[in-house]
């Protein structure tokens, strides 16, 4: 197993209980009450859910060493007792941004769409988790997968953050979104 | 299944011969007398096979727009029926180059290693497909997996390109190297 990779499985158990489901770009996900995360990359069939997505943890892609001290030194670890509030948000880019070189993608990301400087901003209130499915040996719906969590009274910087990442020239590359907000009621998990 | 992904089989089938099978650093791989690449991601078991190596093709991590338009001029396609030669080099780099950030990264393979520029030079002669394995759900054993083709005059360049590289700053971080050298002999498939 990898030990970077992990399973977020739809359906009836696991600790976060999922309160919507919004396709922001694109089709969305299937309803389902509740939300597991598990080490590993589980099948669909096994776990007999609506639906499952996989990623893995990875290197840095457009972080320089100047930029990424200072988040390293604000982020928070997932799974703080405050941290209630969840989102997962899958998204998928077009060919157009896998085309791109290296450069020009930097470009797109920070020098013109300011997406590292906005995740500083949310920091440390909202804890971050990102996960690549492209390069999984199966075919995955998504590109990216993205775990969020933060505090209720801390809603609303992740909400700020959302909103200003979705109008950056870098979403207009986004071809599929969707919008999954959770509560974790089962503290014990 | 990922429609960029293949499967390197060493076996008793496959259009390639097996020549040699060198460590070059760390661990080498058991001797096989053939090689067959196939697309999708298959498992040892299923091939019953000394060994096989998984990669997915994918989007460039360090070649800039100025830099690539040359490089896609001057690259020949695999399967040139005078490229009867090819090498297998797989190899995976040490967690502190996985450490760096990617400005540290690209300084280290193109600023002062000049990985880009050499793959130029070795241009038409020597055809190249680059396979990620390091983000595959599943642990494999190495990062890279390079495929290389050429004819048996042109076998000086391909030397020429793999010693050069394995001289520079940016081969300080790996930890296993494999060199599997093959010769085609059914040129029917």
């Amino acid at each position: 197993m990898n030990t970077r990779a992990f399973s977020f499985i739809a359906g009836r158990e696991g600790p976060w209980a999922i309160e919507s489901i919004r396709e922001v770009v694109g089709t969305g996900l299937p309803v389902a009450p509740r939300l597991d995360i598990q080490p590993g990359m589980l099948k669909d069939a096994a776990a007999g859910a609506p639906w499952v997505l996989r990623g893995v943890t990875s290197n840095d892609r457009y972080v320089t060493r100047p930029e990424k001290e200072p988040l390293v030194a604000a982020s928070p670890p997932l799974g703080r007792p405050t941290a209630t509030c969840a989102a997962l948000i899958p998204i998928r880019k077009s060919p157009a941004w896998w085309a791109l070189t290296q450069d020009e993608r930097r470009a797109v990301l920070e020098e013109r769409s300011g997406h590292i400087a906005h995740g500083m901003r949310a920091l440390p209130a909202v804890a971050r988790r990102l996960h690549h499915c492209r390069d999984l040996g199966h075919a995955e719906p998504f590109d990216f997968l993205t775990w969020f969590e933060y505090a209720p009274a801390d809603a609303h910087v992740f909400e700020q953050l959302v909103a200003t990442l979705r109008a950056t020239e870098e979403w207009k590359y986004v071809e599929r979104e969707v919008d999954v907000r959770l509560i974790r009621d089962e503290p014990g998990q």
